[in-house]
């Protein structure tokens, strides 16, 4: 099954983060196998919507025995690029950075990361999980040792642009996008913006419904 | 408008805060009124789908003039309930409940940060951001004062379930869980989870299709 074979909707990629999170906690509780009904029980989801999207990559499950997880775990595991290894590093050692510094599901999910850079005297040079803060006037040339695949930003919304404009000729792939800022970027660099505002908002939303 | 009138899918209000955020910047930009493509443009969606999706809650829009900004802006507001004053605590004074803290965004989306509490003799008696963080073994004499709609929950996992028992029978309307543990809370409290590695995983799976 190559993934690359057949288009697949963003809609549906954007959902397999959520479907790896469920099959990892099955998997991690022993279980063999899951039919679509139960899975969707347990996601909220309905079953034809499961067997749908899991279709879009040709689909894996065997009609009346359901799906096999530890299948279903390598397949989307792959899909998503978690058996490439890829190095990360965090640019801005402040709350967040060091938050994410130390949240062992990103190591677990297959992500490394090598590096972590701030541009503040009391911070460079502090051990954050093992690795020594450096200054970000040191990029270029750690870069080009550590070669990380996706810069982690968790700066402040001011300096964001300087440092994108900065990091992006250095080889870099991704860039996960912590600092508010919306950013450009050149064609070949992915970019996915977080906006944990957005998630309260709906909590809002929800709450307001029910008083 | 009233917004109780008609069913809205949960896939348009999940739209809700993106618009938001978006009809935000148009506003602080000073921009008065957008057409359906310009917003579409803008936020990678199509003219149509912006239509559709406006049209659950009555539609914003005159033919041939476009939305209007700050009309707009205001009642996407008020649907998500940000003109309530929500009033928020913070359990779990670590890294990532200080990021939380000081970050004036949720302030401005009308937020009102009112308490932060934390287990460890070491964090209790700080101040972050104007407010002393209190131990959580006060939560709940604190909580009948502070009155709290909504708990961010930023403590381990471990701790998350047997905080959420004592929380939950304290008259809160709402949790932010950022615990990495899925939690049951009685029906009439709303839960929204934050899986950040989600996104990690969104961007890890766009980096291996173009490599």
């Amino acid at each position: 099954m190559s993934k690359s074979s057949k288009y697949v909707p963003q809609i549906v990629v954007r959902r397999l983060p959520r479907y790896y999170r469920h099959i990892s906690e099955l998997r991690d509780m022993g279980v063999e196998r899951i039919s679509s009904k139960e899975l969707a029980e347990k996601m909220g989801l309905t079953a034809s919507q499961i067997r749908q999207d899991f279709n879009c990559f040709g689909g894996f499950g065997q009609q009346g025995y359901g799906y096999n997880i530890e299948q279903l775990h390598k397949t989307i595991h792959s899909i998503l690029g978690l058996d490439r290894g890829y190095k990360t590093v965090i640019i801005g050692a402040g709350n967040l950075g060091h938050a994410i510094a130390n949240y062992p599901g990103f190591q677990r999910r297959g992500f490394n990361l090598v590096g972590i850079f701030d541009n503040s005297a009391d911070v460079c040079g502090t051990v954050i999980n093992g690795l020594t803060v450096k200054h970000i006037d040191t990029i270029e040339e750690e870069f080009e040792a550590l070669k990380p695949d996706i810069v982690i930003l968790t700066v402040k919304k001011q300096s964001a642009h300087d440092i994108v404009e900065r990091i992006c000729p250095l080889g870099i792939k991704g860039i996960w996008n912590f600092s508010h800022m919306e950013l450009k970027v050149p064609d070949g660099i992915k970019i996915e913006n977080v906006h944990l505002s957005e998630s309260l908002m709906t909590l809002s939303h929800a709450i307001s419904e029910i008083e």
